[in-house]
């Protein structure tokens, strides 16, 4: 026993001295710990069973805050804490619409994120335009008074490529119609099933003049009120109450596996801890906290303490904005030097298939090095640019290089902003893989002296997916 | 030209002579047709689209009515009309269902057809039971004020035998709770997804005492609920407005090809135009009223004319209880004898795999003669006992044959009684070859003298499906 733990400390020191070379076979040993079962899935079991939806802001939200805290302390993160954020908070209260008319039926809707209520029934004839695109290109005189309809099918990629296209109509729909002065918006679900779940998501709002009630249909409704329309005109009425209900302040959640040398930097891996309020945010994105809160966990666990501090951040708000990310990186500016690389995890539970980093080429061979511990995993290294999670962007901007694990997304959009985002669309065994990439390269990169600064720029790269970025409302607006 | 029709009139002499002898190459015709292309689906396509929803008493099912009557006129039919119905109406106007406490959170539900209402918000600690066995062996002082939750999952298969079982709760369960002291019932769906949608479905109300409000809640709420069960005791607050409004007139739709020997019999095909009220109704029963609407088309455009009469029947109310089905033997009761065969399709869009009948051994080479226009359809001849569609049953127990063309039914019980059935789940190919095995052997069947009178009783099989089968309530309870 006593030789051992001498040639323990031995291979320590001798480690130790030569600190360029990070300990591979503790990220080896960590990644096949995980494989042969993780912390993943129990965890975003208990988020989702325990706390349910979590709409920023709300007191659903509080009590994630709570057991986020409880959660990284019982997982034996040394540090844990949280720093506040303001947001305005936006409620959904009721939501309906249905075609007058001969062919009078309900029509199943959402409304969007940020949407102003319509302040009673709305009645309004529809016009149908294919995509974004025709909005901007229509005659004002079309519109006026008319209750717009975005009808594009978002298409099924693995890699979510679909998303940015008719997510654009989402963003920017609702403000390109109230200018032309349309009365309502009303979109095709961002979405590729085919299931009568709309998705809800964010809207921009208008920078100049009035904003206008906005929401999804589900796929089959879309289609429905298609075909209605194919008959001759369509009016429908919509009452939607929603809006804005003050500012309130909400937290982002920190777990830390402090470094033995703390000083020498912060690798940062993180999910967001808020969810719209329609599911329970399983897919998104209970998933990617469970993710990194067991792989920062694993890390947490070995009787080994890497060079560098290991910062797990449950992000808040990041749905109706990105604010904790934002609110993060301002809290964070004294320190953001320090942060020598950062992933989220933010594209649901499906297997990671592909590893990709903000940074410039000549660093590639140094990095590869570290991540050829996720080759067991099926996961290659693909240096073609492209962007972090979202929560990423703005320390991405403060000068953070970036990573992504890249995860199959071939049915995250089925799910995504529904109601149908629940447990039962997680394969634990498909987490298992995750937490043993993510815990294995974060291992890694923590426990060597890699320095991939400086990055290059976002503009170069499409961020992972269209957010608001307006400044925010003023509060009980 | 003139030769060409002598030759029909010639054929057509020769072959009415030999009345025994169907036509079989009309038959073949009429297959043969259909498979290249039938009319089915754009008549549901038009039920779906035009009327959506259609509960059987309300306003949206007399709209369904209209639609059939000019439908099937549109169709050519030579004869079209309607036969009142009397029914209870009744009607769903709100359910909510939320978990109290430290995991508070909402659960989605469904008011099961005929529940009362909650009166206000009902609270309530709640009671998992695995099935019905469980509920009827339980010691009252375990449910007295309780809410019960029966948390049996359907089974998945192709002729939907794991229906039955989960039904049995459905239609028992809320009446058996109420004898025992609960306050409501809750019930996992019963339907084989893992999507957000809970099924409804009609339940029996309470012979004696009082009945209590019950609803169903959607397979992936059941999880959570059973989840949080497995963490301590659960009390969630459950707000359903339902109930009945007194008793309406709804219609039975009938057209009628008239046969050339019309004293000769009738062959009814036919399927329910009512549906619940949550999808359109599309899977249950637009596809079977799109299926033998078509048909029966197909045979009205003949040049040539069945020697019987085909009657298809668009049947009211068979959601909530088979209550057109009942209408229309009673109403038809004294030619209950004349009507020779009878088909309902009440199974979905699938495809058809497999003929039964419920007629005596010794009739079986006789029928299994016309039956083989079905073989090139893939559609196999199968002796074995079974039951109609549902609204055959008051039929057989007049003493009527019947058939059944099986269709697939792995994926109907995904959609049925949900807001997710609607068109798209359709496949118009597979109601071609539905329409063609409907045309063929209803032309076969109609076209011979066939008789497959007595038949055996229908204590020998089980129905179908489960139905509500007591008295209806009086006007406004």
């Amino acid at each position: 026993m006593r030789l051992q733990l001498s040639a323990a400390t031995l291979l320590f020191t001798l480690v130790g001295a030569a600190s360029a070379s990070p300990r591979m076979e503790i990220a080896e040993r960590l990644r096949d710990q995980a494989m042969a079962g993780s912390e993943g899935y129990a965890i975003v079991e208990s988020l989702t069973t325990e706390i349910g939806p979590r709409l920023a802001g709300t007191e659903d939200e509080a009590r994630a805050v709570a057991w986020a805290e409880a959660k990284l302390r019982e997982l034996g993160y040394d540090k844990v804490w949280k720093e506040p954020v303001t947001i305005p908070l936006w409620l959904r209260r009721h939501e309906r619409a249905r075609v007058l008319g001969p062919f009078a039926q309900p029509l199943l809707i959402t409304a969007l994120g940020h949407s102003v209520g319509t302040e009673g029934p709305l009645r309004g004839e529809v016009v149908e335009l294919p995509d974004l695109s025709a909005l901007r290109a229509i005659d004002d005189d079309r519109l006026r008074g008319k209750i717009v309809f975005i009808n594009l099918r978002m298409e099924r990629h693995r890699d979510g490529a679909g998303y940015g296209k008719a997510a654009d109509g989402r963003s920017e729909g609702p403000r390109e119609a109230a200018a032309r002065g349309a009365r309502a918006f009303l979109l095709r679900s961002v979405g590729t099933d085919s299931h009568r779940f709309p998705h809800t998501g964010n809207t921009r709002r208008a920078v100049y003049g009035r904003d206008i009630p906005a929401a999804a249909l589900s796929n089959p409704d879309a289609d429905q009120l298609s075909r209605l329309l194919k008959r001759g005109p369509v009016e429908i009425e919509v009452d939607i109450d929603a809006g804005f209900a003050g500012e309130v302040v909400t937290h982002n959640v920190i777990g830390e596996v402090t470094g033995s040398e703390p000083d020498s930097g912060i690798v940062l891996i993180g999910a967001h801890l808020d969810s719209w309020d329609l599911g329970t945010g399983a897919v998104d994105d209970g998933a990617g906290i469970g993710i990194t809160f067991a792989a920062g966990a694993a890390i947490a666990a070995l009787e080994e303490t890497p060079r560098r501090s290991v910062r797990v951040v449950a992000f808040a708000a990041e749905e109706v904005g990105l604010l904790g990310a934002k609110g993060y990186a301002e809290t964070n500016a004294a320190i953001l030097d320090r942060h020598v690389f950062a992933m989220e995890s933010d594209f649901g539970a499906g297997r990671i298939h592909g590893f990709r980093a903000g940074i410039h080429a000549e660093k590639w061979p140094e990095l590869e090095r570290l991540a050829g511990v996720l080759a067991p995993l099926g996961i290659e290294v693909d240096r073609s640019p492209g962007g972090p999670g979202p929560d990423i962007l703005p320390l991405w901007e403060g000068g953070v290089p970036w990573g992504a694990l890249r995860q199959d997304g071939t049915d995250y959009f089925d799910y995504h902003h529904t109601a149908d985002d629940t447990l039962d669309k997680i394969d634990p065994k498909a987490l298992d893989q995750q937490v043993a990439a993510y815990a294995a390269l974060t291992w890694a990169i923590a426990d060597s002296d890699i320095d991939l600064r400086p990055v290059p720029p976002r503009a170069s790269s499409t961020p992972a997916k269209p957010v608001a970025t307006e400044p925010v409302p003023p509060a009980g607006s």
